[in-house]
């Protein structure tokens, strides 16, 4: 028999009590963790939000609830009543927050039964993960996802606190919205009422808080869900979080120095951690040249070197032509690795051809010079060089690539990523910040032969390049600002265009005609003529940033219902087909396969 | 020309000068509201999200400004730096929260220039609401608007500060979710890498804040979108706000309690508003007797009056033959109406007939007694006894509905409301909460030929009517309640089922086969037998509150970009026709017309 709760109300979560309520009557309610009989006591494990609080069910003291908690299995919910005592000596568990106390039960209520669990609850134990989500609601009972969520819900409140602490406005934009195919594929919804046209969920609400600051709101921001129907990779979800923010009358500087107090808020009051204010700041083309990417770990070193000066007029004819061609070569030097074998070696050559690099030459820095195959092509001058670039020592591992430039900083930044994992560079206690600036404006699009925008088409340009948008679009730069950590880009944003005619131009340069401009972004264009203040914005991912707070390994264990790559939730079985009735209400039918 | 902001930062908002700032250097950026040209002094009143601001451009003091200030217009956006002085005597504007000072310009900039607007920003203007919601952007910069929607913003912050205060966690359930059709048609969203198969947009996250209380979580919420595809009645929006609440391990009074502070808070933080608590409550038997609705207006009378007991024995055949057929009559006095012309009747009686109602009966209460078509049929002490129960007197008007109970109540009901807005009785300011209880747990469905839940079908029975949902299922009452301020259900939840064995009993009830119910809830039932606690939540429509808040007639005057009736949104154009190929990706074709 389930007991009914009846009148009995909770008077502390298992994981708050403390010796300091030794004596106190309290009334606990959970799930048994664990069942222990020690010749006719029974000690139970009780669990909650909060902690784990030892139970004891003792002949003498506990009457009647001592049978009943002989019935006890693993994860039935229990409420019991008693007192709270000091455990005896000898018995106090230093590992445990409420390791000193006991609670010695008078009343027991089996609030409900549970069969056996699919899989343990224990953090270390490894289970299938498509296990897990099909079972989510117990994967979820795990205490590691608990204090996950738990720490996600306090990201949210610190921000919105900063935010409105700092004149920022809570406001809804919506999630039927209008497609525009730009960028990533939308999720549409059809609609019923206007059969053969359909809504898009919003991939953010970028035009919607732009209109907000022409209305006049000022100063905006949502913790917003947003979406985008593509190939997942492995980090990805459909459905993503982000803190989105926008601001009127401002410039770059404005948005980065409120923001970066936001960022410095959340470290400090969700996890105890400092982050050093300003954060430091580098140009995208900094970044590119000295890391190959564009959101650079600098936990580390293995910075890149530029060797095409030196490899061009060299006796290396595979390097040189690379360079005569309009190529570059670059390096980075593995320090200590020296020792690595063929087959390490190798590998790493894997790694960067999944970046389009063709091939990874190397030299290994002994007592006696290069030992390498290329070592020949070039003269100890030569070698001097490029020694004093890598800061070459006995015992470390030279890599080249030579290609493009894309190709050789994709995949030497890749590789350096790569390399700092293999190598244990990457200490998740340690959160480095940088700003990522000047980002160009264009850039050429070779499978489509036509500009793209780096950031999106609402970015400003750089006002002393506004002049050579249309003459020399691939010299101007940005408006644009990324804020990456350890890595990982974890916010983007930009100064908005806000005047028509640049809007129209940039429309323009992206090779949107009149008419497309106008039956897609219209009323944006229309906006910008009544008004529009100068401004400016950025978005934060949430997961991303939650996931690296909490040094999880995955935005799953930062979401409390994540999909799969295939965008299926194993729980609940979405997606699903639907009645015939619905499709036709909606004035679609499936195509033949 | 256009001028950049360049360094000038903002040093107030426009609305937030007062007598205090007299002597100091101020920036301001706002929209120009007016420009008057007073011989020589140009005045711009100068707006922003906080107020207005009365700025003086001085031939004498402004310098090359004051040129600038002559092509000002309408809706010109500027950054003006000037020094706040007192307004001279005799200008004080008492008005005007910053009616005590202006500010002499020293230098400004345009920052950007507007069209003449289609329509003015008058707060009282009437302008068709096509137009308006077409031009959102400018429609929202109406000071009212405005208000609205920084209350909104406020009541959020409210509603998680006090939330999160209560132990309550911030936890996002996903958007793309399994469609179960039960109650309201879902919006779907195709699958792209499903082929044929849809996930809907959530109507409430009921089973997932089930499924986190499963998991432990212990108390929930969210301020959370939620969708319904439904013929949208005037005042509903196809995607509305919820603040969402789900806890663990407590009953229908934790829930209220926790519920009324919420409340409360709300009103007294965001609108200065005492609410006294307890808020009163009212079953759902009574409220139907007593206003022939579940979602009582209390601000004023006009109850509904049972005459079947006086009338099944009188000489009305109409009324007695609807009581001994299994009808009821009921009546109300519309208080001193009884001057109301003909046409004035007819109006509530086509009124009445909306809601069911074959005809309503009516008498005029005179010094000379009754004077109605149906006075001959009564006999002075059935109608002595009639005035008894209605607190008849001479000038009232007595109006009579004789057919099936639920058509009794709801005509009378409305026209109950009806009459209190033609009477003036509706005090906006008046805030009059109530909780409706004890609902029914399931009512039958004449057209479908079912027993249907009249909560949902995941609300608990009462413990003490558990042992008849099988026998004698009309007799159950559920663990349901909701909140009415003003007669709008405001708020609306219930302790739920947490045992497998009684909500697969439930969806037996409901017509649903066990094949059915497992393929549709199958991840809840498997749920239930984990070790589910008691739980119960509840949902407040945030819409309406904010509405009711501000005193606003639609709940399109509280979201920023609402849609039409017809599920439009006039200013970017959604829904709308999308490309084939993204059609194509999805495996869908529209079908023929």
């Amino acid at each position: 028999m389930i007991d009914f709760l009846g009148d009995w109300k909770r008077t502390h979560y298992c994981g708050a009590l403390t010796s300091k309520d030794v004596g106190r009557e309290v009334v606990l309610m959970g799930w048994v963790m664990r069942r222990r009989d020690h010749g006719g006591l029974i000690f139970i494990d009780l669990r909650d939000r909060e902690g784990i609080a030892q139970v004891v069910f003792d002949p003498d003291q506990s009457g009647d609830s001592h049978k009943k908690a002989e019935a006890l299995r693993n994860e039935y919910v229990v409420a019991v009543k008693g007192k709270v005592i000091a455990r005896p000596e000898g018995t106090v568990n230093p590992n445990m927050k409420t390791g000193e106390v006991e609670v010695v039960v008078s009343e027991c209520k089996l609030l409900n039964r549970s069969k056996p669990l699919p899989f343990t609850l224990d953090d270390y134990v490894d289970v299938a993960e498509n296990l897990r989500l099909k079972h989510r609601y117990l994967d979820l009972r795990r205490p590691a996802l608990q204090q996950n969520l738990i720490l996600r819900s306090k990201v949210a409140q610190v921000t919105r606190q900063y935010l409105t602490g700092n004149g920022f406005l809570e406001l809804e934009t919506p999630f039927l919205t209008k497609s525009t195919p730009e960028g990533a594929r939308d999720f549409l919804v059809p609609s019923r009422i206007s059969n053969g046209e359909f809504y898009a969920l919003p991939q953010s609400p970028q035009l919607f808080k732009q209109i907000l600051m022409v209305s006049g709101f000022d100063r905006y921001f949502q913790i917003v869900r947003c979406f985008r129907d593509e190939d997942l990779r492995a980090d990805r979800q459909p459905e993503f979080t982000q803190i989105d923010c926008e601001m009127s009358y401002i410039d770059r500087e404005d948005i980065i120095t409120v923001m970066e107090g936001l960022i410095a808020t959340i470290f400090k009051d969700a996890k105890g951690v400092d982050v050093a204010l300003p954060i430091p700041r580098m140009t995208y083309g900094e970044a590119i040249r000295r890391f190959g990417v564009d959101n650079p770990d600098l936990r580390f070193g293995l910075e890149l070197v530029e060797l095409s000066d030196i490899v061009k007029g060299a006796g290396f004819k595979v390097f040189a032509d690379v360079v005569s061609g309009g190529g570059i070569v670059k390096g980075l030097n593995a320090k200590g690795c020296g020792g690595m074998s063929r087959k390490e070696i190798d590998d790493l050559t894997e790694f960067a051809k999944i970046y389009g690099a063709k091939g990874l030459a190397y030299v290994k820095v002994t007592a006696e010079g290069w030992q390498s195959p290329i070592a020949k092509f070039f003269t100890a001058e030569e070698i001097a060089a490029m020694d004093k670039l890598f800061a070459a020592e006995e015992g470390d591992l030279l890599l080249f690539v030579a290609d493009k430039p894309k190709v050789v900083n994709d995949s030497l930044g890749k590789l350096r990523n790569h390399l700092a994992n293999l190598l244990g560079l990457l200490d998740k206690d340690v959160f480095n910040f940088v700003w990522i600036t000047d980002f160009p404006l264009l850039e050429w699009d070779d499978e489509d032969k036509r500009w793209a925008a780096v950031h999106h088409p609402f970015t400003a340009p750089m006002d002393e390049d506004l002049a050579y948008v249309e003459s020399d679009p691939g010299r101007c730069r940005a408006k644009a600002y990324d804020l990456v950590l350890n890595g990982n880009e974890i916010g983007g944003g930009s100064i908005r265009i806000h005047q028509e005619k640049i809007q129209s131009l940039m429309f323009k340069m992206l090779g949107l005609s009149e008419e497309d401009a106008r039956s897609k972004f219209g009323f944006l264009l229309d906006a910008l003529e009544y008004g529009t203040p100068p401004h400016g914005g950025i978005a934060f991912g949430m997961d991303r940033l939650v996931m690296l707070l909490t040094g999880s390994d995955s935005i799953r264990d930062v979401i409390a219902f994540p999909k799969t790559q295939k965008g299926a939730c194993l729980m609940s079985d979405a997606p699903s087909p639907v009645d015939a009735k619905q499709l036709r209400e909606l004035g679609l039918r499936l195509a033949a396969k």
